[in-house]
């Protein structure tokens, strides 16, 4: 196992020299969110995680949560000590307003600390990304009351929130759930109905859990249109503000699952369980929206998360393992001198450099959309957000698959015994493509919810600003030659393939949504290149910089060997859906039926 | 869990339509070997799996192998009663020769056997598929008397046989292996020292167990020259043949892997066991080279295998699982119906075929290299069979990785949690992309030794072959079109990669190595759609033949929306190694120096 070192240089050069940072600590209330401030926060944030929290990474694969036979649930060994450190140590509330105990810091910083506690423990960091979607619902659309009865403590972490979404029938499908509310005399809803897949649904990290929970009251419309928002906490409150007693919600089972051992699953059941309604009835899928929106570059970020402390570990390994001679050694050679293992490794590095820098950019777009004083700005910025989320959120977590499997094959047979810790990575960050809407639901979105705004012309003015790039680029010379090149490329592509899907649109919706997955992954690739070009563009200027000198080598790799892919995709994104659907489910299923003629 | 639906089918038709089965058939001593008997063999054996073997998977996985207190493994519940009926019913025996008690059937009908077993259950199939590499080695380098002495058992499959390379410090550089064999008076060797990763290295399947243990003789060269293979069994042989005392080999641990969890991968230690040399000493790898070649077929079909059991319950699942509606339809759809999930299912089925295909081809190229009559032709097809043979087995467990993801991912959540069975899929395909030479040794054997035959000719000639069906593509009319253009794209990146690569060559080899993986993924994406292509236009003439009717759609598929993936491969094929090792390893690790000045 290797220690994990939190990249926190690469934060802080990446917020600094590509994502704009200072502009972010420009906007009115992040005053003193300065960057040297949290360039110091990271820091200590980093120490914490790996002294903390990483050691218990192991031990929650290997334990897992259990169901005790008394129904409670029980955290491996660690979580509770790292959660009560974490609580302690106040890093969950720092992004939160300050009106609840928050430091106020942005979201980009918020983003920055999970990043680094999803390499610790990605199990483990799953309890505090629930609590914070739980928050963020609760102040967009609690009332007064509300926020002041929750919020305090769930800011510091001393209760965890969860989000109760899915039914057994009802998952990418939310409309089709059917848990049903009553509404009671005194204002209070009867909450009754089963739900799965319920993340740190119980667990022994903190006494109270505040479940927010989707419901259908008995006239709701059906669908998505007939939803509404419960606060159903796992205790109820005495009026003196101390925990009173169990609340009707009971866990019926922990999921076995391949990975993220050490986060329990819950299936919960509620039997007339006490709600509070968040907002008005039937406004659930807006709220769900807020939790869901944050958390999804939440969950892309655990696809970058996970593959930096996969790639670490490949890295030591690769460095320390000797095994035949490379060419030109005059003695044996660790495997890192072998080419194809390099290609492994710097596969690895560029991939994760890139979408560090656009999980940062989808952050900075995030606090420029909510604190920019100028209201088209920040619709811009929204606009932004929108496209870049489900491109972060997939492409992310794809690559999350990826890169950890690079890792593990860096291993050669090490990778495959499990006491390396190289599979847990591929194990745990399986789940990141499927949770928060699977890849599939982002890349429908992409194309479904975001291509249309303004016609097309939010997409394309990001590819404009994209193309801006070319004159520094062009000016920067020769060393910078195939970036440029390279970068034109993929942004032609990209808008070549964009003016396909605007046109194809509402006259052949299947067809687009047949593209919508390598058209994403194009994004994907193009806005990593864009990242990693000015990432190396800024390096010139800082001599000396550790981070800096490996900018151009990265972006030069990236640029010839790995944006060329989005080429690649174009007959996929492009192709229709007429060979999707020739065949039906029979002749797909063909395999067994004695041939006629042979 | 979905019944097990052996693809019978489609190997007859890819048999029969595309690989050109009839050649083999025709081979002087495969006369009994028709490809009407071979149909119904492979019927018989598809009942066979899927009623015998493929019911044993699931638990094979939730029990795994185990080492005893007492020194014995015990395989998992129903693998003892599966091996025995597997051996009763002699499918074992029907590729192997006739005078030790074999079928004298063809490699490529044994090869479409063991897909069959390996689609029913991988973990169990690599008992019966190391004890063939076992026999392969003994029928081509053992003398009379050991030939007599052993391989009638393990022809029946009473006796099982292993392989044993890897040591701790002996993984892909087999030449550091330093288990020693010491000569005695009477001509048996004495052999001591520990092997690690040893497939069924113990187990209950079979009472005695036929080990080919890789050792070191006291004045032997060093590297692999001076390698040595030893005949050494579980039990002593008494001179009435029946079992005597145990010999000098004990289990020491069964490994915790992350997935094949019913095949027991043993550390086994040898002490003074009594083994006898096969061939001469330092003859231990072109007897190596014996088992492997064969066995890397074998294991680029363990990645076809998997996947086609993982895309069977993805189909079935995407069949019967109701999410949402899909554009048009006017209830609640089956998610088959959405276009996204269509692109996975048809992804899985287009290169499973393709794989499929390549499989088979390869193995006819092995009969014929071993059976025609004609010296220049066994000498073209054994050339032939080098070339294809890491491609097969790199890109068949790349895309085996690949499609189990694509398989689980249609699960949606359900493909997280392990009573599925989709994650099990996934979990074992993963080890086949890493043992019998990890898929990057597989690439620098392609680039290394193979690409040099004749200065580049067999791999020239081989692209010339495929080009060759450009005149009938072009002769089949517009439905064919695209799949001609496609295919001659892909021809044209073939061959200006390898143009560049046999330009580049010595005289820089680490870069032909820095892109020998990406060159190998663009031999197996050119392959296959070539072979797709013929299986397309052989269709046309089998009016009612149930796979027939698929091959167009599914040939264009691939043609428009897979294959176009070649040409975003060049850049990595081609760009050398200049930015691989632009990084040192410090600069590679470099995340957390923090910043000079920032």
């Amino acid at each position: 196992m290797t220690d994990f070192r939190p990249p926190v240089a690469d934060l802080a050069y990446a917020l600094k020299h590509v994502v704009g940072y200072d502009q972010v600590a420009e906007l009115p209330g992040f005053e003193h969110a300065d960057f040297d401030t949290v360039t110091e926060i990271l820091e200590e944030v980093g120490s914490f995680m790996a002294e903390a929290v990483a050691p218990t990474n192991r031990a929650g694969d290997l334990e897992g949560a259990r169901l005790n036979a008394d129904g409670t649930v029980t955290t491996p060994t660690g979580f509770v000590e790292a959660y009560s450190a974490y609580v302690d140590a106040g890093w969950g509330s720092v992004p939160l307003p300050e009106e609840f105990g928050g430091g106020g810091f942005p979201r980009t910083v918020g983003l920055a600390i999970q990043e680094l506690m999803m390499e610790a423990n990605m199990a483990f960091s799953l309890a505090p990304l629930l609590t914070q979607g739980a928050i963020e619902a609760l102040l967009h659309y609690g009332s007064d009351e509300q926020k002041q009865a929750w919020l305090p403590k769930m800011v510091t972490g001393e209760w965890a929130g969860t989000m109760n979404l899915t039914e057994p029938h009802a998952g990418s499908d939310v409309g089709a759930l059917t848990t049903r509310a009553v509404k009671r005399p005194d204002g209070t809803y009867g909450i009754t109905g089963q739900k799965i897949y319920i993340t740190f649904g119980d667990h022994d990290l903190s006494r109270q859990i505040v479940h927010l929970v989707l419901a259908r009251t008995p006239d709701a419309p059906a669908g998505t249109k007939g939803i509404s928002c419960f606060i159903v906490p796992k205790y109820l409150m005495n009026d003196d503000g101390t925990l009173g007693e169990r609340n009707g919600v009971h866990t019926l089972g922990v999921e076995h699952k391949m990975g993220i051992h050490g986060s329990p699953t819950c299936v919960l059941s509620y039997e007339d369980a006490t709600g509070y309604l968040i907002g008005e009835e039937n406004m659930g899928m807006r709220i769900m929206f807020v939790m869901m929106n944050s958390a999804r570059l939440s969950v892309g970020t655990q696809g970058l998360a996970v593959a930096e402390r996969a790639y670490q570990q490949s890295l030591e390994y690769a460095t320390e393992r000797i095994q035949g001679r490379a060419i030109g050694a005059t003695q044996d050679s660790p495997i890192i001198d072998f080419p194809d293992v390099r290609r492994m490794l710097v596969t690895q590095k560029a991939y994760i450099a890139a979408l560090r820098r656009m999980m940062l950019l989808n952050a900075v777009y995030v606090d420029i959309s909510t604190h920019h004083p100028d209201a088209a700005t920040r619709a811009r910025a929204d606009e932004i957000v929108g496209l870049l989320t489900p491109i972060c959120k997939a492409f992310g977590t794809d690559l999350g698959n990826e890169l950890t499997s690079l890792a593990l094959q860096i291993h050669g047979g090490m990778g495959f015994i499990e006491e390396t810790g190289a599979a847990q990575h591929y194990r745990d960050v399986r789940i990141a493509a499927i949770y928060e809407g699977t890849n599939g639901i982002q890349a429908a979105d992409l194309v479904g919810r975001k291509l249309g705004v303004r016609g097309g012309a939010s997409f394309l003015e990001f590819i404009g600003t994209m193309r801006e790039l070319d004159g520094e680029l062009a000016a920067a010379g020769d060393e910078f030659a195939s970036i440029r090149t390279q970068l034109a490329s993929g942004l032609d592509v990209l808008e070549q393939t964009t003016g396909w899907m605007l046109r194809t649109g509402a006259a052949d919706p299947n067809s687009v949504l047949a593209g919508s997955s390598p058209y994403l992954r194009i994004w994907g690739l193009v806005v990593g290149g864009w990242l990693l070009a000015k990432s190396a563009l800024a390096a010139r200027d800082l001599d000396g910089d550790a981070i800096a000198e490996s900018q151009l080598p990265l972006a030069r790799f990236y640029a010839e060997q790995l944006l060329p892919a989005a080429s690649g995709l174009v007959g996929a994104a492009t192709g229709g859906s007429r060979d999707l659907f020739a065949l039906d489910a029979d002749a797909l299923g063909d395999v067994t039926r004695r041939p006629a003629r042979v």
